[in-house]
């Protein structure tokens, strides 16, 4: 038989197998459908060891790893909200606080404190990890909107200064995160792909 | 302007978005549809960190998800091979050494190199921590077979004898993994979910 905390993480396990039908408004490159929470923090956590290198502090690898690979979960009970839905964003930090409370109470207790506080200190963005881990949650669409055409953006009818106001915190440094971002919304423009205000 | 070096890195991260339409035979909770490789890696890296205490040697966890993350990237070019289809295994390993030499090559040396090792270890459980990253390899479609009612299972009308061996190197030892597989095979098997041979 196994112990019962073996049983509780297997539990926790299965459960967020849920989070693979939490489908978010990017499109994958080959444009067909859009990508889920699941696809989408697999891709963030390689970004995190693969471009860690260009990042300007001294960070844990595993700890951004850790937070991006969980940092949806909180969408397996309150859902996407999509960060250009002014009005879906009021009540979002009520809605996923009680999410995460919800998914992290079903694992042990030290684990259940260890990444409820990841969660929270990567929505804070108060520690060097959290912020690189939030760079990789704004490139990683940002890539896939540029390499489909668009195609999110359009749907939506977004606007440069959306794109930038949002991704504020990634262009204030002068590095490759900056310059990446800077140049796609520059060539998002110019092909169309964003609209200009 | 990017450097070279994270534009090569930028070009890696967005062809391995691929991923994320190689199906493998195993379906979600919610038996709906496939699983693809990129949520089967995503669910790996997470076992990974919360069940690590219960290996029974001293890893680097870090090893273990990276190993993880990227252990099915060879798919993209070879295609995924379901483990009980004899005739598709026999050439597996020509075909996957090609397609790791591809993929890993769009990377930067330092890093090809450290990646492509990682994956021939895995293949050879060649060091504890591939030993581990193989381990959660058979422990999650497992899982997610016994929770569809052993969907995968039945449509390929695979035995008990065929899982047993294909986990023996987990069976081996006398740890929360062996004793996991053991219990869910014989209640897969008196819950009709496998054949007895």
């Amino acid at each position: 038989m196994n112990s019962e905390k073996f049983k509780k993480q297997m539990n926790f396990i299965l459960e967020i197998d849920k989070a693979k039908n939490i489908f978010r408004q990017t499109y994958i490159s080959n444009k067909k459908r859009k990508e889920n929470d699941a696809e989408h923090s697999w891709h963030l956590a390689i970004m995190a060891f693969i471009l860690s290198e260009h990042f300007d502090k001294e960070i844990d690898v595993l700890k951004v790893i850790k937070t991006v690979l969980m940092h949806d979960l909180v969408e397996i009970y309150a859902g996407d909200t999509y960060c250009y839905d002014m009005k879906a964003n009021e009540d979002k930090e009520k809605r996923e606080i009680e999410a995460a409370k919800k998914i992290y109470s079903l694992l042990p207790d030290e684990q259940r404190e260890e990444y409820f506080k990841l969660w929270r200190e990567f929505e804070e963005k108060s520690t060097p990890e959290a912020v690189f881990a939030n760079i990789l949650d704004r490139i990683q669409p940002i890539l896939l909107n540029y390499a489909t055409g668009g195609k999110a953006w359009k749907e939506h009818g977004i606007y440069n200064s959306q794109v930038l106001e949002r991704n504020k915190f990634v262009l204030e440094n002068n590095d490759e995160f900056s310059k990446y971002l800077f140049e796609i919304i520059e060539n998002a423009v110019n092909e169309g792909m964003l609209k200009i205000k």
